[in-house]
């Protein structure tokens, strides 16, 4: 019952064994193995973009930050939801790696941006010109920070809006393939073809150890992104690990099918929580987050039992009155268990 | 019989089953697994240091450019040999890091800085007051970028003139066991008392897949280098498998026995080339990298016949007279074998 | 009638003597002038404070971002009202030279900071550790930027909430002298006898052709701040320019006397439009700013009578019926004279 | 006899005269002033370049480091002589402002370029591709710190290698007049006829109080300068005061009527000391520097004697035997008098 992050899991099976045979013998250093080569064909079939740059980074923030990086200017302002991962849990790594840029931080429900919060903040910013930051890149996050999702058309509203504006678009997608199975629809909808013109496309909380891609899906920068890359020192010498990580994830839809079982067991989860009486959701469980409430009493008894997860928003208390409703974040992943979930929501629902 | 790189080499057969193991179940995240707790106990033991503290990253050049950020303010300059890994590959990832510290490029034979260059340097810094930067750390390399060593009172000599001058040290110790099992002393002769501040402890040139620790041996800094290793996006979210790598190379002496082999084949391969009519040593073969110089006809066979190696410098062309003498750099691994030594020896003898 | 803004007045003839003295014969550069002493020792005694490191820059925003480049690291946070001018107005300079620190954005009316606000924003700080932004700086503007005043006890209860939260404090004063006269207080009761720890002296806005000091009541980054300045290009090689401008401003109470005219002259404006049918403030007049609404037709009248402001907000257009109130940033300056006001008061009134 | 530097000079009456005359009423800030449109103009039509971007700020360390970060990427190099301003007397500005480029120190005698070098750097840079920062932009200084001049055709040479290799021109004009005059060629034919893309042209150091102009031949880049300029806090609010200094530089030839004071003042020191016995000359005297040694006791008379100027190296020293040769930089400007001169000969001499 650990459902504190989808980081909490241990990577699946089949991503040792694809190190293990990748280990074999010498090879290129710094991205020149074959593995990588086969990993960037394989990256640009699956989302349509025969022309795009893929390059392989060990942790989110780093695919984000030097994503953005490459789409903003130091004197120009990321636009994201003030609950975005870039905003909230990057100790500043925008800032850092696009060389002190802004980040303007926009409202909306369920942590998903609200267009006319963009529009206003769009029609602010450079107002006076050299005075004010420029506009710089839009940053969207789905599945968002609050287990939310957007559709493509609400995508595609914010994007349209950004490159009305000449802001380039990056999708913050360490959790891409919840919200790909999600939507069930194609890696090309759910970018490209929705405005996006950079990803971070998360494997690392879908079962692999750390690897996320940064997809270009316009090359021009992509000499830049490598420059940058190296620079913020996240170019592996000994690549063939990360690449044999991406490989695996592709191969035979395990991406996909760790992607649904994480997202079953969530809305399984959250099910089972809303029969509980007093419990309610705090957002739609689309993806595999739930962020639900429930009485005081209920959260001590699962943790009591050993269930781990975090209070949301963190500043909440186990002490008080017992029936007081408290918020958790309950993260699955794709190890988490049918059992685990009908563990928890008895523990929930007897204490209630 | 390959020798471009020690980072071309696989990992350890014990490192990939380490991860297997780690990988069994759920785990706290972001360094707070338990591995990790014993990689530091067991570090701080090793290296005699009760309080340093310890932490680990993918890359060797976020190893060193979080250490010198530490070390060296954005006004201050870092000293290093001009042939230095943080000066010649790391495309500027010190400045970076450091928010646009200089580097003060040094001299002296075998890539080992010569204390009168670094003492002339220290008088020249900062002579103008804040007209120029200020005297900031001193970088060591050992085993140097030559393959060379500095024996302990040679480095003692260096990091005594920059105490003396209020600058701290860091060992670029990329290939710090190479270095000890040469010189044949302790983890902390080798460091603090030799005068050393702050560590980058190399593991992945000697067998793991990706993991170097820093280690600074006053924990004053300590938490800043946390917040700069998170926002360099260096902060791990599954950051076991980086413990468990660590912890695998620390155990039964793995981290020894793996650079003694790669040392023992370098020195067989400098033994076999000089006994080849017109070849030289470009430098002595003190750890695992032999950089030599062989007639060009000896170079086409050695190619012809699959060997992999970079020339040193690297301008040099096969085209030419055969008995022209080209220098290489032969980088020794921990699986690199006496047969391929041999192979490369004889395939060299028979074409000088 | 030109209201646009205080920096849009000439410099007092007296500031213009003083150079004209300063500039007969050789000098020392860079601040070792001997009017740089006299100057320092001014300061020390008009702020009471024997120990205050004091340096002048020419611009209000390299007073700003340098100060908050020594009180808030990269990894931190600067506190400050949304409308504040280091937020709307600086193109991310404090941003540039923290080295990419973020600034959180407090509410509270009439561009002050509510106390609430920032009890909140230091609650959720740093809330999750090294994953966040830490608690950097906090940065008051007084005069703010609707022409309003903070209170002696309004600051003491921000810095000491800073201080609680060891976040040292800084007090943007491109109007120091304004508050100054409009609370009638001295020196040191508006700063570091109300808690702040770092302020940027403004004389542009008051006077002077272009010169701002920098006082740290804690000259323990005195040092650093030199630096900063040098490396960012803030240090003047004939300095002796700077000094002698603020040596003639504080000379004879004129910096007093000058924010004086210019509070006055804003009151007489504030007054008089208020006796117009339709007008409104949308702030205090505390200042030497008139923020006030009026008649679109008294708005063309007065323009097309040369007078010259900004709208406030400025997305307001002349288009549309007269009798609709927009609102206005009307700016005094010492120079501003009682005619000028009638005048414009004349028009306004006759048109709405 | 005060020959420390130009900068210890004081500005042209004229200077002042043109600040008087702009001061008169209210003036639109921010670089919008009616004034800065004529020297726009004016600039423009000097150097033949109707295209050319013109910004003003107030130091030529704001100059240089601006149009270097406009030229040159954080991830590249800028080539310059080991001894130019940018690298010795800027505390790493160039650094700050392009956010963490290095800079390749050249060697040439005289402080001037060698060719050979330059190539040599141009061969080494990016020989790993990205490994290695790239190739950034050339500076060169004329005149250089050395007080030595670059022939036209010796730029040329510069700026073609340069160009082969895509790097954009940059010439520290810091002396851009003495350097003008002494070549007898036209500002078009020193900059972009001579292959220079950047300038920072000088005045502080000839006359004026303290004002640089950055021109762009190429106004590609002339919104993002003038966004690091503001957010480089160097976008005056009172620009007119800059304006007027410029103005008052290009009226009626003052700007070449005081270079050509100044340099024949150094001729006059250069030749008068020439003719004292065991004096010599470091560099040719080309500008208005004078970079020459003579005996110990020749030293200690004119210092005795109230002359003030820099031992050039630094460290040197005034004890010891007198008849040792101890060298001196002896700078010129446009209000050293011939008188000045000639008493500083003649202590020399008599004690020599």
């Amino acid at each position: 019952m650990w459902f504190t992050s989808d980081n909490a899991a241990p990577a699946h099976p089949s991503v040792l064994e694809a190190l293990t045979q990748a280990n074999a013998g010498y090879s290129a250093s710094y991205g020149a193995d074959p593995i990588m080569e086969d990993v960037t064909a394989r990256i640009r079939e699956i989302f349509e973009a025969p022309d795009a740059a893929v390059y392989l980074v060990a942790t989110g923030t780093a695919a984000n930050a030097l994503a953005l990086a490459c789409l903003c200017p130091p004197w120009a302002t990321v636009y994201c939801h003030r609950n975005a991962h870039v905003e909230e849990d990057e100790c500043a790594a925008p800032e850092f790696y696009t060389g002190g840029a802004k980040l303007t931080l926009l409202d909306g429900p369920d942590a998903k941006i609200d267009p006319a919060s963009f529009e206003a903040a769009l029609g602010f910013t450079a107002r006076a010109g050299v005075h004010n930051v420029q506009k710089g890149a839009l940053s969207i996050t789905n599945i968002t920070e609050a287990g939310t999702l957007y559709s493509l058309s609400e995508m595609k509203a914010l994007t349209d809006l950004a490159h009305e504006h000449n802001c380039p678009t990056h999708l913050d997608g360490a959790r891409f393939t919840n919200a790909l199975v999600a939507l069930g629809c194609t890696p090309a909808e759910l970018t490209w073809k929705a405005g996006i013109d950079a990803v971070s496309f998360g494997g690392t909380k879908n079962g692999l150890m750390g690897v996320e891609a940064i997809i270009l899906f316009d090359p021009a920068r992509a000499w830049e992104l490598e420059l940058r890359r190296k620079r913020g020192a996240h170019l592996f010498s000994k690549h063939r690990y990360l690449s044999a990580q991406m490989q695996a994830y592709l191969k035979d839809d395990l991406w996909l099918r760790l992607a649904r079982q994480a997202n079953d067991r969530a809305a399984q989860l959250s099910r089972g929580l809303m029969q509980t009486p007093n419990a309610r959701l705090l957002h739609p469980t689309d993806g595999n987050g739930v962020f639900a409430g429930f009485p005081r009493e209920a959260h001590k008894a699962a943790q009591e039992a050993g269930a781990k997860y975090y209070f949301w928003p963190f500043n909440q208390s186990l002490d008080g009155p017992g029936d007081e409703i408290l918020s958790a974040r309950l993260m699955c992943s794709w190890s988490t268990t049918a059992e685990e979930v009908d563990e928890f929501v008895s523990l929930v629902k007897s204490a209630s």
